[in-house]
């Protein structure tokens, strides 16, 4: 019924008053109609209840609801035509325009979203309190700006275990989250370079974080085997932004030749290498890539990773490794600025990682992952057939679904299936320019059972 | 015995190594010599053991300490000489470089340290223990972008409450402290606005961060009055960055008439100002100073607070209020950018203001600190007479010593005082180019005992 988009400006509980609003004042939702409560609601949007209620007050507030006690809230008893005329036509646009996503999203297939019961939270709390008990006092001053070494420690550990990442915990910096890596790195390239290549289609946000640090941003199209090296070549980008192990969103992994042209790119030229390894955990036919970083350990490269995609995306909790090159830059740019992320977190996370917490959670995450993967293609299988192509399977939390006989609008495509209950994320937002050359979509299937993938993908192959 | 800086670029546990190793190479620490145990040395430079810790791993590595079975770390046998040699000229320089601040810090008088035993802990367990009980599940998601609605509508009450701001939840954004955002104003005025006045002395970040944007950054004499109006006009800044309730560090407060101009100063030339209120809870004798921003809430004002001085400086967390004329702005440029603190963390904040635990801590805070602070006029009445002048007393965590009679170089006097165990803080880093008028000490007593401070200024008076 309704659709809270999180990448919208709009605050998610004003788009729900919004939402809401406008179906009382088209009728949509009769007088004296019982809203659900808050709690459930919140369940059925997998919305904060914060964000239902904030909802729920402002209409109450301006009388557009009622409350009965012990009964909850229910649709006041308007004189629809003198509502309309008293809606001030700029505002009537806006719901026109709003009510077109009057749905309630049942089947999310949202590529950021995580299984909703897996975060561990019994250990979590265990971790946390051991640590405020420890270090309490610590926590009256400043912190190790860069982050706190013996977590650092831990996570290069982890790197060079997992992922053959070599470096020395100098090296790292804990940041709050890919867009705060990628700042840094744009502020210490700044003066030396001034444009970057990033993979089209690929991740929006490097093309939105260098883009206001004034960086030209170069598209460079994406083969099978990752970024198109000889159009790479034939730029003026001297920064390349990748994501190697499983390319966002066509899930294609780069090569050893291709990354070591890359590695040799930079070499020559000076250039940098940004290596994103955001799902690097999650790979389900074979083991994990080892990362390119680890072929060179000495290059510029850049090695970006993050805590968001195996525990949790709420915590802000990711890392950056700097190449030698720019430790001192480092130094002095960043000389004086403070920790990027909470004390206590750093630490409970650390502790988290020295029992052994973290490798298990995520060797369980694979598991659990892998099945909803699973699931997803033989449901694909099941009910589109031939009629689809699924591109990048595999890894991480997301497919690609490639529907060549579909001639539709991703808009369109995107509206039908919302109002059918299905909520799809815009394919095209990962383009640079340009349109994609069939119909694409991105399905997640993290954060739903396989229950309801299933079903999910039935209905969406009776829609399209 | 040892000095760590924690605004140097080193990591803390290589400066102690290198503190350390420096004092055996020089013979300072004999062979033989028992070293403090890490919890000890811990607590004596009030560090966290990881840093000690990792300076003695490294030296044990390095064969400088060995280890005897339950009894700790020993000075190995060295043949000095051969040790000298071994060492390249360049690290001798920087030992050499590094010799002077060999010094154990027993008063510090740091401006932005806390009370340490002041964190509520066992109400922060608590709030953060239901919390998690409460949202675990919310934890598989991003949060909302700009904080929390439901945390970001308690910091709305309170500042209302407390510092007469006027804004909504929408114009509330909550940042991982004053860089951040520092960094998101710079951003969003970047393109219309290319030039920033800031107070003269002033808060080094400012200065550093609108700088890093390629800002031109214009420093403006403050007067016994804040900013020097005149000056600012006659200045090509368009923003303004003022600490109006207790400029930083001279300690002066704004008088409302200057308040006004600066408001029409902006007003009239559509120009912005970034009011920073960083310890806007502290004021002794009379109440706080209402905010500038409540003065003229539709005005062109962004108005920036944090948690970090009355909570905590480790847990992150702050506050940005934008004006109404960027919020579009802002909503187009952070579009997809995720939240900056941790969902964990935002929630049990909101639980701790929610049930009052947050205005009681600020009222036990602002005794605490009151007490401190009175302690240390009366040292100095005491002990350095008519010798010195306090400036800009009443207020926050910091007071400022002015020394007319005293011809030493600063560099000389934190040295003399470092040689006797008191760190006190480079005033000239607070000036944008140009000298004092005459010698200044920051003195700030937060994190010290009312004793330590006596015993501290009794010693600092002795030593100038």
């Amino acid at each position: 019924m309704f659709i809270l988009k999180t990448d919208d400006p709009v605050p998610l509980y004003k788009q729900l008053y919004n939402q809401i609003r406008a179906c009382i004042l088209s009728g949509k939702l009769p007088s004296e109609y019982k809203l659900p409560s808050v709690r459930e609601l919140a369940a059925e949007l997998s919305a904060s209840r914060n964000t239902v209620d904030g909802a729920y007050q402002e209409l109450f507030a301006e009388g557009y609801i009622y409350s009965k006690p012990r009964s909850g809230y229910f649709v006041s008893a308007l004189d629809q035509r003198a509502l309309r005329l008293s809606v001030s036509p700029q505002s009537r646009k806006k719901e026109s325009r709003s009510e077109p996503s009057l749905y309630y999203c049942r089947y999310d297939f949202h590529p950021a979203q995580l299984d909703r019961g897996s975060f561990p939270a019994v250990l979590w709390r265990k971790c946390f309190i051991e640590v405020l008990r420890e270090r309490a006092r610590d926590l009256s001053g400043y912190p190790e700006p860069q982050g706190e070494l013996h977590f650092r420690r831990l996570v290069r550990n982890y790197l060079e275990r997992s992922r053959g990442v070599i470096c020395s915990p100098e090296q790292i910096v804990i940041t709050a989250g890919l867009q705060n890596s990628l700042d840094i790195v744009a502020q210490l390239l700044k003066g030396s370079h001034s444009a970057i290549a990033v993979e089209n289609p690929g991740f929006f946000l490097p093309r939105s974080v260098f883009g206001s640090h004034m960086y030209k941003v170069i598209p460079v199209p994406v083969t099978r085997e990752g970024i198109d090296q000889e159009r790479l070549r034939s730029s003026d980008g001297t920064i390349a932004y990748v994501t190697p192990s499983h390319q966002m969103p066509m899930g294609c992994v780069m090569p050893v030749a291709n990354r070591l042209k890359l590695i040799e790119w930079a070499a020559k030229n000076d250039n940098f290498i940004i290596e994103d390894d955001y799902d690097s955990e999650l790979r389900y036919q074979c083991k994990p890539i080892p990362s390119l970083q680890g072929l060179h350990p000495d290059g510029n490269i850049f090695y970006i990773g993050t805590f968001s995609k195996i525990l949790s995306p709420a915590l802000r909790v990711s890392y950056l490794v700097l190449p030698h090159s720019v430790l001192t830059k480092y130094g002095t740019h960043f000389r004086g600025h403070s920790a990027r992320v909470s004390l206590l977190e750093q630490l409970t996370l650390a502790k988290f990682m020295e029992l052994g917490h973290w490798d298990r959670h995520v060797r369980r995450m694979r598991t659990l992952y892998h099945k909803k993967h699973d699931a997803l293609l033989k449901a694909i299988g099941l009910h589109f057939g031939d009629r689809a192509v699924v591109v990048g399977q595999g890894a991480g939390l997301h497919i690609l679904l490639q529907l060549p006989g579909l001639d539709l609008k991703e808009s369109e495509l995107i509206e039908r299936a919302g109002r059918n209950g299905i909520c799809l994320n815009p394919f095209e937002r990962t383009i640079a320019g340009g349109k994609p050359d069939s119909t694409y979509m991105i399905l997640g299937f993290g954060g739903m059972a396989a229950g309801e993938i299933e079903q999910g993908i039935a209905l969406l192959s009776r829609i399209c």
